[in-house]
């Protein structure tokens, strides 16, 4: 059976920056799904300006992996969204946020963080690979060079589960910038490439990386555990 | 420099259980300040009933280890309340949450939990201590016994920093029942002993592991650390 | 293409002790053997009694995982095996260590331990889930019931990467007893159940675990690591 | 009472090299010596050419906290000596191993690593600190400079228990510098300034660290521990 990725996008700087716009004519979300999809993988895309942000029930319900990038809109998300958003991370559903979207109202949220880093000048980095054993780093060299936005510690994030990726930055900076978080049954990563303007997206290792992580991040079938029952009083069981 | 410790409580059942009434006439607050009270530690108590719930501005301020004791007010508690602790806690404020605590709202929403578990009657239960060589269990023998309410696994939180307790069930169950995370600057302790109509307070060990808590989670001056301006744009360190 | 494992017995119990001959007639390795060969898994037996006590370099060489099952042998296990064992995990072999594994040769210089524990009678015990999210855990119930012989805590072992299961015994006992780490590039899982007495290798949820385990284990081709070159000196990479 | 401190060193580039010698003429354990010696912390030191190399039974049994500063000898430490400081840690004695002790006997032994790592010349670093709230980076700043050898990952180590420090090189590398483990009920950091060519044992926050480890790692007394017998038969504890 295939994975059911939604890709989000808040869809602003793609229409407004003609660098972003040269990149992603079509916008990140729609370059992402032409990258994810495949025979394992069915992908469907929302933005913020589509009814109900993008995000029905009904699309909600039928997600295993949701993909978020925000920046400039953060706050127009509605919290009633992110309640029902953050209900189906503890459900199973898996998420990534790239890049931006560790300030964005889910992050924050599901997380319990402020999001807050250090950001600087897009420039050189190198990201390093710091736990080869990771179904998230599979095929991935021990290191490899982006051109990005500079984001710096400190980070002000809960000690991840596994810190899978920590890049270098020319200006003297480093960032844990690939990490893995479980909250509830859904499995969370983190993933810091993906500044608009910079084309990150199409590096075959990025691409490698966020393939990994949608299938690392997809829900297992939980048997045995009834997650509509699980704050429940109970008998002696033996 | 003593540690200012705040401990808040929901004071219901010791005014409506005659049970709880027998074990704690002034209230589990004021049982547990005079537990910790010393020349390191200065207690200050806070009620839901009081004004402001109990925490103004100039309270929380001056906090440096909050704990806190609720049940069936979690509801009760304002949500401009549970925003300003969790402010503090961001800023380095340490937490220790007891017993049912793990179903309020500042636990769920610092942590991001659910805090669903599942529970029953009242019974015989041995903590293990799983972490000899952390400063919360210092002193603390490999095994003790108390009488308890039934907290058990599954119990939907976030991979703990440290998992230091862990408690047996005559009933066949067991429950991850001591445990630290850090979330921001903050550092919090989660520990289960404390049912209102149990008398676990009154255990010799879990008043030592109170008190080792409240060193644990209180505030290191962050020197170099400028919480104000974390979130911050920068200039080339080099 | 399979993943190539070998089971390692010190097979010694099932030729000397009545019950567990009846239990596993011709060897724990053999029983398991024939619970784990499937499609995608290949099986090879090996033990102590064996020519290179079952291990040539030609099998070391050619086993993507290796299960450990002894007891009473452990000191006949020669170092220079020991020696070449912990190179294969380095250099990316899983390794799976059964019950009494624990206080293994292997097992205490692979984790860097002493394996010391608690040990009493058989009894009942329940198996408890802590990480259903884990591929370990996949199709395994919140908790299950086996007859065991009682290990307990105190264990003197690492933090694990993953507490996956933690077990509770009717003595008032409880032991964490399904565990990962990874030492190199090998993931390494250890597994209390299979006391020679107990027919735990009968259990389907524990033969789902382990199935699971010998998946999980099973060596991620590293790309771009070059581990027979892995202490070295190197020129700037940028 | 205070903590008693063994600092033992190879003690041959003082010896050899000017520029070491001209830094550290009486070598780096005596330098350290000067460095922590205070009130709380007691040191002695030992050296590889001492009888006995420097750690008879008498002194390792009086050894609170061992410090550990070796490169080109490592192969001249004895095994008896590697197992004899193997068991103490396992007891509760506490160990910093330092810059090139990543590929000691007593470190690879120990943590269960082959200490591999990819290394480079001499250039600028920047010191990252990730997790301001442990005891270890207490008044140490979110980063400081240093010039020391390069340092690089791969670095073939288990999953530290916590990543304190993270360093950041010219070259375009970074390395996991700061770490804690824990074998037994010993507490063990790793700290990777202190090439013998480079002054970095006269920066302040470097002292500052090496003084919050010292008292981090320093034994608790274990009450209810019985170590010398903790691999043994139970009866039932109910």
């Amino acid at each position: 059976m295939s994975i059911r990725v939604t890709i989000w996008n808040e869809y602003v700087h793609e229409k407004s920056r003609p660098e972003a716009a040269a990149l992603y004519p079509c916008g990140i979300h729609a370059f992402l799904r032409d990258v994810l999809k495949s025979e394992e993988i069915e992908v469907t895309t929302a933005t913020l300006e589509e009814p109900e942000q993008g995000l029905p029930d009904a699309v909600l319900e039928n997600t295993d992996v949701l993909i978020w990038w925000g920046h400039v809109k953060h706050q127009l998300v509605a919290d009633e969204l992110v309640e029902k958003i953050e209900k189906r991370v503890h459900e199973g559903m898996g998420m990534i946020f790239l890049h931006s979207a560790h300030k964005s109202k889910p992050f924050c949220r599901i997380i319990g963080t402020t999001g807050n880093l250090t950001w600087g000048r897009e420039q050189r980095c190198v990201l390093w690979n710091l736990m080869p054993t990771h179904p998230i780093a599979k095929g991935v060299p021990a290191h490899f060079e982006l051109r990005e936005e500079l984001y710096s510690e400190p980070f002000f994030v809960p000690k991840p589960d596994d810190l899978i990726f920590c890049t270098w930055y020319e200006d003297g900076n480093l960032f844990r910038g690939g990490m893995t978080y479980t909250r509830g049954l859904g499995k969370i990563f983190y993933f810091h490439p993906g500044h608009e303007i910079c084309n990150s997206y199409y590096d075959k290792n990025v691409q490698q990386v966020l393939k990994n992580a949608v299938a690392w991040c997809a829900p297992t079938r939980y048997e045995g555990f009834d997650i509509s029952k699980c704050h429940k009083q109970t008998e002696p069981i033996l």
